[in-house]
């Protein structure tokens, strides 16, 4: 039983208004699988590297319960590069580089230690990748969550549509959304893309909080208000880590369930933003989320009797 | 004991993607009153019209229990003229005609049998003729809340600064607050402009919901997820509105009081905006309120137990 996370693990350049940062380790899979970590220590990795990552960040997730026997090293090969600038609003950015590298060819091999899988975190990657991934699994996972990006929309939207059609729960930004849906209003949106197969639809509108849907209830998460957002770069993947770590954890599903798990995805998520990169995801300890989770508590929960 | 409205009572003609309107009734303190008719009959409102202003409109207000005793009526002039048209996204406008009118020499009278004033809204108006409202009374009500924008913060900066010493409750959208602070973050700004004065401050922030701060703490109420956004005019002043009305019916202006308020305010904020001008705001039930206000509740409620 065991939490099987499938994405990047990457270098990232980060410039913000508040610097700059060189090489660094980033990725979907990194973030997801560190905030995760806060919350279930049986997490296995299915990604690919060159043989320039460094093996101190491959001890750095082992030391966060990261099994990494998935993680395939490629010899002679570079590792996924993205680097992106941050405007002032931080709210938009602009990708200064992308070089592929091992990633241009990557073909996920899920480990027989891994076939036991009950949650399956499938990170932004080419959908047909994500496919893959799935079709390896002699049991169909208790949850699939899968994240995706306009490129796919864009690019290989066959792929993504056939792939939706397997998943419980999807995660996509409120731009994608309406991209996907092709409607401007959030509340249609979620509506026309639960009909294309995801059981559950979660629309992370940054700064201004999550929205979960599925096609009777909905469920609204703010984010944390912060003196400054230093970072946005995993805030997403922190998301969704701290989301399915919790889920993995309590091994519910409900709705109910899944309203807690946004919180302590968004908690995860805040801290994320605090730091460059995934340095304040390393080494947080159990009485800070804590605290970070009874901060959205506080500044969400009211009582009302109705007449 | 009563709620002493103060705002602009006028026509508007608006524009948004789905219709437009002639000259329809329109004004902050019209908006105000009609919101927080539906919680309490005791309103008494200040304001001045032209006397090309419909008597069906004066008979409307009064049948939401509005005392419009002190609404002036300028014979030979005309009434405050704002038309403007809405951008796709609805979160931005174009103003096309502002005649201030019988406006641009508003003397605000506040009568004799209205100074047993408990709560004071004071919708948005130039702050020296706020101020003056606040000069007429024996007493100091017991809260006093300002609504104000932009245009004040860029042309009459000194005089808000001024006003802004004698509230209890400033609001103001998310760029105005960036305005009057000079800060980008919402967290800053708060602390920024609530140390000008006004002990606490509700940061509108239109389709993304409201932020309640004061020194120590803060809360968040989310806008409800509608399918269709039809007009956002006077989303603000209904908000404001529900939020004094209820203030106004529970007598209690601490901060757990003022969280429900908000849920309130933007209950009538979200009725507001599914139809043309003030349509929706007229001739709702309690039932509808209640039913509303569930739906706040559902949104965000969550249970978590912290180890």
């Amino acid at each position: 039983m065991s939490l099987l996370v499938v994405g990047t693990v990457a270098f990232d350049a980060i410039e913000t208004p508040f610097g700059k940062t060189d090489k660094i380790i980033g990725g979907a899979a990194t973030y997801i699988s560190l905030a995760a970590s806060y919350f279930t220590k049986n997490i296995n990795l299915v990604a690919v590297v060159g043989d320039d990552f460094p093996k101190e960040s491959i001890d750095l997730l082992k030391k966060h319960h990261v099994n990494t026997e998935g993680l395939q090293i490629k010899k002679g090969e570079k590792s996924f590069f993205w680097s992106g600038k941050y405007h002032n609003d931080m709210n938009t950015r602009d990708t200064l580089i992308t070089e592929l590298n091992v990633l241009a060819d990557f073909n996920p091999i899920v480990p027989a230690s891994y076939k036991d899988c009950e949650f399956l975190m499938l990170g932004n990657l080419q959908p047909s990748v994500q496919k893959q991934v799935i079709a390896q699994l002699p049991q169909r996972p208790k949850l699939i969550v899968l994240d995706t990006m306009n490129f796919w929309m864009n690019s290989t939207l066959d792929e993504l549509l056939d792939t939706l059609k397997m998943v419980d729960v999807l995660t996509v930004n409120d731009e994608e959304a309406r991209i996907l849906s092709k409607e401007h209003s959030l509340v249609k949106a979620a509506q026309k893309i639960l009909k294309m197969g995801p059981k559950n639809l979660i629309i992370k509108k940054g700064e201004h909080g999550a929205l979960l849907f599925n096609k009777t209830q909905v469920f609204f998460a703010p984010a944390l208000p912060l003196e400054d957002v230093f970072d946005p770069t995993g805030a997403g993947d922190s998301f969704a880590g701290g989301f399915i770590g919790y889920l993995s954890k309590t091994k519910d599903t409900s709705f109910e369930n899944m309203k807690r798990a946004i919180i302590f995805g968004s908690a995860m998520a805040s801290f994320c933003v605090e730091k460059f990169g995934t340095e304040k995801l390393v080494g947080l300890n159990q009485k800070e989320v804590d605290n970070r989770v009874q901060e959205f508590v506080d500044l969400v929960q009211f009582e009302i009797e109705i007449d």
